[in-house]
């Protein structure tokens, strides 16, 4: 379970807590693999906590986005990166949750490609320019998607799982991180 | 305390926990105010505790790179992303530590103008890379940092701060928070 | 058989010749489809038959390239310009010719990402700097590949094949051309 | 007449069919020289006449969009791409075809300055944006171009022009292809 | 006063004109400092001349701009191009001239972030603009501006500060010219 | 002779000193026109000397630089920049002052592009990079320089070139001015 999944030299530490070992197991029952992104983390006990709730609460947790919504966001982030991991991992998760292979593929491929209704377009619009120019997101550009129906809370949830992508993209890319092979072929 | 900082309305959950207001308290007693990222996240705490964790495991917590060289990726992402609130408040961060206000001013404007050694030099321009470009990074840019003496767990850290800032960056300039005023005449 | 799959209103011309019947009935037999890629050019046979007798050629003719190669190098370049159709058409034959599901997908995502040898990988660098900067390439770019082994030959057969997808990028792009959908599953 | 026009090696086949010699000599007495480009294509006499099939059609066969509206795009493509060979060729085509010097000069240098009628610029900004966003192209950009007059045949038409200078330029520069230098004084 | 201050060997001639010694007092008197930049421009009297002619011209000189809107345009510029010694000098002139120095700030990091009223945020728009894509600018844009009261004269000293310190930029950061220390603490 | 020459409505100032309609003339007489880039600012005297006398030191003062070299780096900045107005004047210099019309074409549409020596490609290099990214500009690219015989003032002298046209590049294409027609057919 600890084999190194990234081209950095970090082993598991020795001795996971019991919490640890728990949530391990509750994802190879609940996925049937833990994902490499969490082994990634098992050298350091605070940043692998750290990570997970930051993960679990934007990505699981309470939020007027529907789980499927945050995970095409989360593609169409790391479609921009150019992330490998993420775009193998969480592209499984689109096409899992919409029951749609299609939709998954067009995350990766170019959104735009995607017959999206205009809601979810105006949505990926947004993230797509909070990923490549957020220094300039105006709020002409919050009360654009405002008009779609979106509330500020929805909006705050767009941007932070954005954010929370932008930010694992660049750690999966640059300490090579390589995604389990078990995800090529769900849900095709 | 709770004044709106961002141009999202978000207010402040009326009943703070305990240790959230002791958290609080004690950024006002050490910094003589509550930053504005904080204020920010405290419509909803499973939130504001993730971001806390997130952000003092990497910036704070044991690591290879010093408080100053964590603090000085943090502003050349930030510069490469012009993030207002980031710049002002970790430009001041740097300008602290390092007791070199032009150092501060360097790293915001365009850190290769800076007389760094060898060795900063490689961390800042791996960092700017990570930031750019990660889908790009390869084993030989992972080996050069290397050979400046940087261990993989250095270089961990490294990639984890450019990530951070990756995220927080895109977060604070598309939510368009402000940073607190008191920042501009800091460690001038 | 004749059913729009571009953007453009451009009919099928009434009276197919009947060499182009059975070509796409051939298509039909090998391929279990027609790819829209062809019902797309049916309003004119002259293009028609400009497209398919390239196409053949270069894809499918004589080379010191293999057809892997040359589909690899199709997929680069389409994942490049983020032509929709081009990465679910040929990221599939990728999958087939090689039997494996994930160097199609690397191939989509980041070829930089996918465990090439080196000669394949200076093959795609080539390909994906004709695509980016061909107004850059120089001879120290043509003796890099040559230095892999690949002939004079070979070197014109990436760049053509790189030109090929350019050039189909574009049309399938700005058309709006959809892919069939029998390509999502195959060669999982 | 089989003098090395590229920097690859790759010798004319020794015996041209009769039609290619046919074809060279009109070529010669129509234009006073043969292209390079046929040239560098007749070491493979399946490339040659794939190329000059698909050249012949788009660029000489019948179209909505006139000779020099099609050159014209032909040159505005090159320059975005900074193709050396087609610039100079397909610059004096406009040169020639327009009767107006500075016309083939705009197209080069910045097609925006030229003093276009609207259908016109509306014609090359959807080129431009053909060749350098084809990814984002959208029904809108196509029925801003239709709102100028141009159906959809046209459309298709500028696409097919865009894409295939979107392939020769790269097949030009790649090989580093010499344009004669008869070009440089034409219909100045 | 003639100590290098760039990193190329151009040592000042050795018997400056009477006019040019008055006048490097008058900066002494005037600044308390004589700017670095005059310094780099010693080696050669016509250069010095005409730089501190069109200086003066420019930044000093009558026009409808204020010489704060003078000094934000600069920053701006400054700042799109990272020119270290720009940013520094002139951050620190909109510091002193508008009394705010967090717009100095805001101008260095990202003038967008400013709270600036629609003239002046026109103004900057229209100077970043011409900054990054002058080749683009149209009527449109130049009609944008006079629609904010900004006259002929006034748009062309809009351009000409942009021009001015595009080539500035360049010379200051090409030549790693080193910026006076005072600027750093002045107006703050 | 004071026909508007770009897009702003700014007309010469109505008494001309003596030594400006001298200078004018003195155009007139040498190239057979006065350039418009001079009309354009007879509206403000102070702006024509400033510009004329810039202009002259640095284009045919005395330099390292032949003038040959400083209009190929001219136009190699204009090219970069698109701009309209001095691609076609220093295009023209350049064939004029090399008798070598092919070379001015390819300074305008891709210098990589011309047989030049080494030397010659090293400065166009280095001027090509002070146009796009001069923040980045290193020791190591001014020795790159030195390496080929450059002298420090004669790297001066590049960057004060491409400085000049980043800001005349500028000021041309913003302002919408449009070059004297013949320059066109000069030295073809």
């Amino acid at each position: 379970m600890t084999r190194q999944v990234t081209r950095l030299d970090l082993p598991a530490t020795s001795e996971l807590p019991e919490r640890t070992k728990r949530y391990l197991q509750l994802c190879e029952e609940k996925l049937g693999m833990v994902p490499n992104v969490l082994q990634a983390y098992l050298f350091d006990m605070a940043k692998f906590d750290a990570f997970v709730a930051m993960y679990s609460d934007l990505m699981l947790g309470e939020s007027g986005l529907s789980k499927l919504e945050r995970e095409m966001i989360a593609v169409v982030v790391s479609s921009i990166n150019r992330c490998w991991y993420c775009q193998v991992a969480h592209g499984a998760a689109v096409r899992e949750l919409s029951g749609d292979p299609a939709l998954g593929e067009a995350m990766v491929m170019n959104y735009r490609a995607a017959p999206l209704d205009q809601r979810t377009r105006a949505m990926l619009d947004f993230a797509a320019l909070v990923t490549e120019a957020s220094a300039k997101v105006s709020d002409a550009d919050r009360d654009g998607v405002r008009a779609h129906g979106f509330t500020d809370r929805d909006i705050f949830d767009i941007i932070a799982v954005v954010g929370f992508f932008s930010m694992t993209n660049r750690v999966a890319s640059a300490t090579g991180m390589e995604p389990n092979p078990d995800y090529h072929a769900q849900a095709r």
